[in-house]
């Protein structure tokens, strides 16, 4: 046991951290990265073990602040330190990697200790590097979804028809949802749409909704919104819903991996705890994107489908083509304007937007039976160029506390590039990651105003000099960074009729 | 990118921490955890992004002072944070995930980056779990031990008779090596002993050690006292040797694994390291070690024979009896007392303790030629019990820095508790981890004077009242809790003749 000093510190290591002097640990059976427990007078606090030769002095340990639930210790108050029971997860976990099925119980028990930060990083990292690599079975799968869910909100609905649309993984320019939540909401079906803001791209669907109003609603203004239009599209981190699906991603992205079992209990979690009965999944399926052919994509589709009938959500999946951004525009206020354009003049918009808005709305018209089998995508065009889909969505901003505006209105970063074809002949590729990555250096998504604008896309003829695409950005050095950047990446590939010339036989 | 204002921080996050303001974060593309690169005109420091409320300021980033070198950044001068390239790594962690055998050359990445600490704890988990799940073939392990070895400190020695003996696992009052390394000295053999301090058990042997002499010696002082002596026993710590190892172990003690590669690479990297040509394995084999049974040892210790053959280290593993304490004395001081008495006294030293002495010391002997086969034990006694294995060990005590001592010298613990009987009856069980929780709770190692002595072992016979065992302790407070401690785990169980009594028939 050691006695020291309180002091208060704030630093986010995923479980609390508890910060002694290397000093202080010299000799002792004590070392980083032990589970410990301060304890005083006043109270306790559990914690992963750091060391520090000057963060704090011999005598003192830094404790946690960020969470302050729980923790009554008082600063400078004398506590003592001493080794603390590890969680029962670790058992569990340890189990997984051996490659045994987890009981309900001990997956309920795993989740509950994610969720009250008990484990630490290397344990989190040991969980999900097992469930890749030893997967779990649906009974597993359906108890850690449905722990995910109850550890937090739970919101719940008069209504019997509430729907969701979901994609996995990113496309960029993916703003389909500005069309179709509104379309579903005017046809009177129930769509409390939340959603992430941009982790690998350079604008996710808050992102972008946020240029047009705010975003960041509590549950019972979600569920003011939603009562009142039918609909609403807020970023998901507003509400706490499955929190322990933030901190399971914040460990699979440093190792890139996304074990299955957390992508299906990820996604459905958070149907679960928005209380939604009937969803339809977009995978997108190309180069650039998460799931790179259709036999890989119809798999993950029959899981979860085969997991939502278990939770009692009836799911649809649909493959579409990720193989290059939907639309034109990519970047929160160029996706913003691109949306508004469409929702305003549909018929003038880029047919792949359109095309994905009203057929992803239609399935879950015909699902929620204002249409018939196969005329859902009529009804939703219907809804969408009559104007009614557009004045859903203005209601929607006003009722988040935004104010219509008309495309033109939305600015976009004042410091512009176009960069043009060096040749005659066709768009023959455009990149998904390069674009992600050049709109991401022009300042996507903090500046809102960043982003790429495509002039031509996949198979248009272009002649030498014209615009192949624009790159907005609201400061001169990072729209200079960005023009640097795609002359290495080429986000757009122009190439001659000619591919190949021989010239021997 | 963002642009701060270096602030210098320390803390041991094992990659370096680079710490940013969360106001910083909000809207960006970075997230903790992330890996970033921070540039100014003056230098540039790669690190893991960990986010803060109050740590560091807005506008401010803290980078580590640890490690100093490669950090050229100047305190308080203004630096850019961008994304970082991936450690190549991660894409052969990646591989081991899904089950693949790695390539030498990628395994020596791996090590690189895990000795540049190049590799969050996130991913070194991920690896440690993954090797954990899908295991190595020998060709890894050989290319994973060689690396460990290649990326610390070589010593070689001019003598191509270079010795070592090491024990797996800890059994409490493991004190032989201060009876076989001045014996194997004393006839002549070169053994440079390097051990741990205590990890899990209440006293490693350079704990131990540190009793008598100093024992934190750098590669110079290591040399020249084997010069002097043939033999030293230091703290493994003192010297670089196998880098990777420690920081490999970091990862595995919190989710309580020991990768069977990673058991077999750390062992042997040090032996390669050290320029260790004969090598004698202990292998404890009971309740309350790391090998539980006979089969599981004999496993182990066919897989250090191939491993050693193919590093050109001959090995020779020993199956010994791990079940109770060596010896009767557990505690950095009572330990020392009691080897010094066996030195100085063999023939009334306990028997345990002499048998695993000159028995592992045997082989060493008979494989270096000092014996004939069958001839070392007999040889190593002569030794012991000539008074010349003393001699030896005074004289690598004075060369590393002590004085010699006589065993009554040593001071112990003056708070004492002894603890009798409760019946007349028999020794049916000494229990290793109670006995190592209740030494470490009387404040071993760190109180190298806190220890237990035990009176009787298993099969003994004990009247009512008494003695089967004292505790001793620096501080009164710190021997209260002991007791209390041991009242609750029973180091020691006795039980009367009759076991069972069925009173209906």
């Amino acid at each position: 046991m050691l006695f020291l000093n309180a002091k208060f510190i704030d630093l986010d290591l995923g479980a609390n951290a508890v910060i002694v002097n290397e000093e202080d640990l010299k000799g002792t059976s004590y070392y980083p990265q032990d589970r410990v427990l301060i304890e005083s007078h006043s109270g306790s606090v559990l914690g992963i073990l750091y060391s520090t030769k000057t963060m704090v002095q011999k005598g003192e340990v830094g404790i946690p602040v960020r969470k302050m639930k729980g923790i009554s210790l008082k600063e400078g108050e004398e506590v003592n330190l001493r080794h603390a029971e590890k969680p029962e997860s670790i058992q569990f976990i340890k189990k997984k990697m051996d490659g045994q099925v987890l009981s309900p119980n001990e997956i309920r028990t795993i989740i509950d200790e994610i969720v009250s930060k008990k484990l630490s990083n290397i344990e989190l990292a040991a969980f999900v590097t097992s469930t890749y690599v030893n997967g779990m079975n649906m009974e597993e799968i359906v108890e850690m979804t449905k722990r995910m869910a109850e550890t937090g909100d739970m919101i719940s609905w008069e209504k019997s028809l509430v729907v969701d649309i979901h994609s996995i993984g990113g496309v960029p320019g993916n703003k389909y949802a500005l069309l179709s939540i509104p379309i579903l909401a005017a046809a009177g079906i129930t769509i409390p749409k939340t959603s992430s803001r941009a982790i690998t791209s350079p604008a996710g669907t808050a992102d972008v909704m946020e240029v047009l109003t705010n975003v960041e609603l509590d549950e019972e203004e979600l569920k003011r919104v939603v009562k009142a239009t039918n609909g609403c599209l807020v970023w998901g981190g507003g509400v706490n819903l499955a929190p322990a699906d933030d901190i399971i991603i914040n460990v699979e992205r440093p190792v890139s991996i996304d074990p299955q079992p957390q992508l299906l209990a990820s996604v459905m979690a958070k149907k679960v705890a928005t209380g939604i009965k009937y969803a339809v999944i977009d995978i997108p399926v190309g180069k650039g994107v998460k799931i790179k052919n259709e036999a890989e994509g119809a798999k993950l589709a029959r899981k979860f489908i085969e997991l939502g009938e278990l939770l009692n959500i009836r799911v649809e999946c649909v493959l579409t083509y990720g193989g290059q951004p939907l639309g034109r525009a990519i970047g929160p206020a160029l996706e913003a304007k691109e949306a508004l354009e469409a929702l305003t003049d549909p018929k003038s918009a880029p047919k792949s937007l359109i095309e994905k808005a009203i057929s992803l709305a239609g399935i879950l018209l015909e699902l929620g039976g204002s249409a018939q089998i196969g005329d859902g995508q009529k009804l939703a065009w219907e809804i969408l160029e009559s104007g009614r889909a557009l004045e859903k969505f203005n209601q929607i901003i006003v009722e988040q506390g935004g104010t219509p505006k008309k495309p033109e209105e939305i600015e976009l970063g004042k410091y512009v590039e176009e960069v043009r074809s060096p040749i005659d002949g066709y768009i023959v590729g455009i990149n998904n990651t390069s674009i992600t990555n050049v709109v991401k250096e022009a300042g996507a998504p903090r500046d809102k105003k960043a982003g790429l604008l495509l002039n031509a896309k996949i198979g248009n003829k272009v002649k030498r000099g014209d615009i192949l695409y624009t790159i907005y950005s609201g400061s001169e050095e990072r729209l200079n960074s960005a023009v640097n950047l795609a002359r290495r990446v080429y986000p757009v590939n122009v190439e001659g009729m000619m591919i190949e010339r021989i010239s021997k036989f």
